[in-house]
């Protein structure tokens, strides 16, 4: 039986844009395991799987329910030892947590307030309600003024990119010649990006933006099958 | 026979600065390695074993010499993999290329500027000819220019650490409950700026500083043997 991956969605049901979602979604494509996704709705989320989760992703794979992209990851390699490696060691599972920190500390960070307002704009109308309060009060400023300063950000932004650049200059992926899940992590955040706002992160010729086009062909085109958001 | 580690080191022998030499004295130490050192000043390096590198550190096993801190790792590493790993398995080795980037671009690049002039005032008289005008022309200011900004890039420096910050409160090591290599990394960069300078980096009660006192309290306190700047 195919697992479930419950994903987070807007008005568009499909188009999902979560970070973390997509980088189960990646991880589970890169083991080659059969899956299907349950669109999921912000205010949704408490309610799935008898309210097991406050969070998705979320899969169901048999009798097991695991959340959180990171314990999926190491899940799916525990309980798949003979397919592609996530990992490949104990060693990529603690300095893939570097990734995962340096990714949520760089990009979310950033990704996180310039394009909040994008965000919202493509929620449902419930949704948008719980988005803007929720937000609003961990930023401390309304999604218009966080969203307005990102093209005095960007500079700095595309310079904080500087180590996963130099690395993907000199290899294919940030796993060397194969990607691992610290290459999912990072693209499932410019993934977020790329489904949720025409908002320019990168230019094209940036070795960064080179290495997620190469993200994108992974799997079958698997993040193609959402268009850019234009 | 015991390896030979080529290290760098201004007026005072005892005292070797380099954050590279230190990655290589820490690794080799995490191996179990009986090693001796030989102090190197900079004009020194070119004429060491033939010519055979510009940097250091070098290392000479027996008939083989490998230079680059990285390099000596993985040579290390399939020299003797039947001791304690330095990166267990091949995704700790292509991470820590990212590690290494990310040390490169955070600490390096504040640490590089900021203590430059001490740096500078510890070397020999002829190394200080030298590394001034090396210096000054790589970063296209005065020595004394660089390092006088540091008070007020200090606090964008720390904040920069995030990522290790957010590791290091969760895990003993960056490698998990023991180091890896990665560890060692990082803890070269700062023991660069401990030995060179008593500019406070970091704050005591940061976690990345209580990180660092326990990669000083491994191998024996290796990192202890020579005591902070004063």
């Amino acid at each position: 039986m195919p697992i479930t991956l419950y994903e987070l969605v807007g008005r568009d049901e499909g188009r999902p844009f979560s970070p973390h979602c997509w980088k189960t979604a990646f991880a589970l494509a890169h083991k080659g395991l059969d899956f299907t996704t349950v669109p999921t709705r912000f205010l949704d989320v408490p309610a799935i799987e008898n309210g097991v989760t406050r969070h998705v992703p979320l899969i169901r794979d048999g009798d097991r329910l695991v959340s959180d992209s990171f314990e999926i990851a190491l899940y799916l390699e525990q309980a798949y030892p003979e397919r592609p490696t996530l990992f490949a060691g104990e060693g990529g599972v603690a300095l893939s947590r570097f990734v995962e920190r340096w990714s949520t500390s760089t990009l979310h960070s950033f990704i996180g307030k310039a394009l909040l307002l994008d965000i919202h704009d493509r929620l449902g109308e419930a949704d948008q309600a719980y988005f803007r309060k929720s937000r609003e009060a961990r930023i401390g400023a309304t999604l218009e003024a966080a969203s307005q300063q990102r093209e005095e950000r960007l500079e700095a932004f595309r310079a904080s990119l500087a180590p996963l650049r130099g690395m993907v200059e000199a290899q294919a992926f940030i796993g060397g010649e194969a990607p691992l899940f610290a290459d999912h992590i990072v693209a499932g955040a410019l993934q977020w990006a790329r489904v949720i706002s025409p908002f320019r992160l990168l230019e094209e010729s940036d070795p960064v933006a080179v290495w997620f086009e190469r993200c994108l062909d992974l799997y079958g085109g698997l993040g193609r099958q959402v268009a850019a958001a234009a």
